[in-house]
């Protein structure tokens, strides 16, 4: 059942995604949505997982997965709290972070492949594998170093005990009704006014409850691109802004309050992803606009300190930037403790496949509701994977096949890989 | 004057410090110091400069450096303002951070042989090319983005020209007296009793200071080894002590507290270094002991939040692990506006060759001062720089020769080169 581990093979793919604009925001204005790809098999199955990153580096992240090798290749993982500890705790590849940038992702990718890998073996979707895990099986995954002052292994327990009635019934509900999308495909900065106009439209059409406009560029142009964005979805519809942070503090405030006529859902990344009291600073003086980042931030100790100050309302998790699975579960069991509710990050190359596993993981196991939750949502390289999410009216399905839904189709590798794949040479 | 750079080298460079467990602490057992090493040239002179690692990863750290060889190779680098900000914000490079990990600490090995160069070009020693710098050019070369609301432009030039009388004065001082040292030669963890009394004794009578112990193993051991040091040294003599990021918040308090007869000069590194609010609530708890944390800090957003929270009263800058001289320069000055001193991380390979420039400009230029500053001293792998840090009577003499002192000699590379120089080979 639990065979060694007897290939690990890597790629670096990339998708010239720069040439559409598609991706386009304030800090980024023209990404090559890539993967740092990593495939495991056990000779039976084969379990797949990737960093993702916007193009120059992607080869930096590959060769950073590679160094993982040791930890995989050869040895039994069965345990998979013990391998992600191991892999966090190596004292000299800790050295290149400690637990953040290139080192902690090229974790992620690790971690996320054996958890795909794991799933599939056991025949259930990620989400439902962890779903029907023990509270204890589950603390025992979680590293709880330099979280102890504000989360322990008990209080952990306490939290996904609570929730361990309902889990069938809510089982039952996601596969019946999916959980919320949102989308931020209208919202670009690339995109002129009449193409924000009609896609704003056909977000409303396609039933999304929530949608989500770039800004931090110019602020005229923003204040013309929420006004139209306001007049198609109407007064209280939720519409979210991205600043990708753009702004230091001051900035971020005179900015968010020019917007605020317009009434904004959430600003999502008004400055550094490292700046912890810039982050509370802003949602003070703010107030009640909501603060809203993640994608960027590295490991859980610093979205601890994001929950302590009451510096975000809502969490948005990112599936391949902290040490995947097991430290988004920390982050899971930290935001249920303050109360704050979790909506990924997605989007990239693949993100939408594995964070709707974890939301979905969250509402049966730990928080046991959706209410003021949804999961990012953007329409673009889904074609590329064997399992890809449907989103249909507003909402994401649950998936049904095993796995974290994390595998590339073979033809999209080959053709992607950097710089030798077809659509490289020919570009 | 300014040619373009010509060519752009990188080598893996690996020492095998861990068979003699010199750079043993509570978080890093087996350290092999190690250089992701650069060498840029214009035709004429060189410049040299490195990312610091312990042993495994070094490679994809020297991978990192290589990627930013579009921004040095065949470009005019006059302006190091500007190609420090071009590297930090390529925005493709920059979702690998953003600004921390490895493709920071490459930056910093960039930066740092682009100053290198410059320093050769100009015939002088690094401190005293940044010491003669107008208030205006040095602002030209930071970066003020994330830490405007603590420190301006205008603030930043207020600061330098208040250091501006008695430069020439405090040069002369420098060259004379030298600059303060203490060492952690004695303190580290894998050494016997008696080994540590004798270091101690050494450090005395080589006319350090201050001396520090590394903790957080076990605490019955370092009660012991306080004790010793207490012994040998005296009352009153400062003892730092340092944790490496080994406890949570509850214990590093319960820890420091029962240490605390023997009276630590300050403690260091206490918890993660991403935890700014960690450290506040330790500072608060342990007062009057101070906390001095900085040679894991990534970046001048978490040393501003630092100094914000009191959580440091010392902060321990380092060469090479955020952005090189230019982000230092900026820390440096937000140190000055906080009256918190700068006391360098040092050691490791070639750190104390690099920090002790960097002191001296903060006493020429910024602080004007070196009351209560000390540079680490560590004494292992000197003999592999051409401009060997010279430290005699427990002061740094001020260096004469021209450059940043990070060349190493080419028969070191050579030898240490991995996997394939001779050390490596016959290990």
């Amino acid at each position: 059942m639990h065979l060694p581990i007897q290939s690990f093979q890597t790629f670096d793919i990339r998708f010239p995604t720069s040439l559409e604009l598609d991706g386009s925001d304030a800090m980024n204005p023209d990404p090559d949505y890539s993967a740092a790809y990593v495939v495991l098999s056990d000779g039976e199955c084969e379990g797949h997982g990737f960093a993702f990153t916007i193009g120059r580096g992607n080869d930096i992240q590959t060769a950073a997965i590679r160094a993982l090798e040791p930890y995989v290749l050869g040895q039994d993982v069965s345990d998979l709290g013990a391998v992600y500890k191991q892999m966090v705790y190596d004292s000299q590849l800790r050295w290149l972070g400690p637990e953040k940038g290139v080192m902690h992702m090229a974790i992620s990718a690790v971690v996320n492949a054996l958890w795909d890998l794991k799933a599939k073996r056991e025949g259930k979707p990620l989400w439902r594998l962890l779903a029907e895990m023990s509270p204890e099986e589950l603390v025992d995954l979680v590293d709880f170093r330099y979280i102890g002052d504000e989360l322990t292994p008990e209080e952990a327990l306490e939290i996904l005990r609570r929730a361990e009635p309902g889990r069938a019934e809510r089982i039952e509900k996601l596969l019946e009704t999916g959980y919320p999308a949102y989308t931020t495909s209208p919202g670009w900065l690339g995109y002129d006014d009449e193409k924000l106009r009609r896609l704003c439209k056909e977000a409303l059409d396609d039933g999304f409850g929530q949608i989500k406009l770039k800004v931090g560029a110019d602020l005229d142009d923003d204040i013309r691109r929420m006004r139209i964005a306001r007049e198609v979805c109407g007064e209280g519809f939720p519409i979210a802004i991205d600043a990708n942070q753009r702004w230091d503090v001051g900035a971020a405030i005179h900015w968010i309050k020019a917007l605020s006529p317009y009434s904004p859902h959430w600003v999502e990344e008004p400055t550094s992803p490292d700046d912890v009291l810039g982050h509370a600073t802003i949602a003070r003086a703010i107030a009640p606009i909501p603060v809203a980042t993640g994608e960027h931030v590295q490991n859980r100790v610093i979205f601890k300190q994001l929950l302590q100050t009451r510096a975000i309302s809502y969490l948005q998790l990112d599936a391949a930037r902290v040490a995947g699975v097991n430290e988004n579960i920390a982050i899971l069991l930290l935001a249920a403790k303050f109360g704050v509710p979790v909506c990924p990050h997605a989007g990239g190359v693949g993100l939408c496949e594995l964070v709707q596993h974890l939301s979905m993981f969250d509402y049966v196991s730990v928080t046991g509701t959706m209410e003021n939750r949804v999961i990012e949502y953007v329409d673009h390289l889904h074609e590329h994977f064997t399992d890809p999410v449907v989103v249909e009216n507003g909402v994401y399905r649950a998936p049904v096949a095993p796995g974290f839904s994390a595998e590339m189709r073979p033809e999209s590798i080959a053709a992607h890989v950097f710089p030798d794949g077809p659509v490289w040479r020919e570009s």
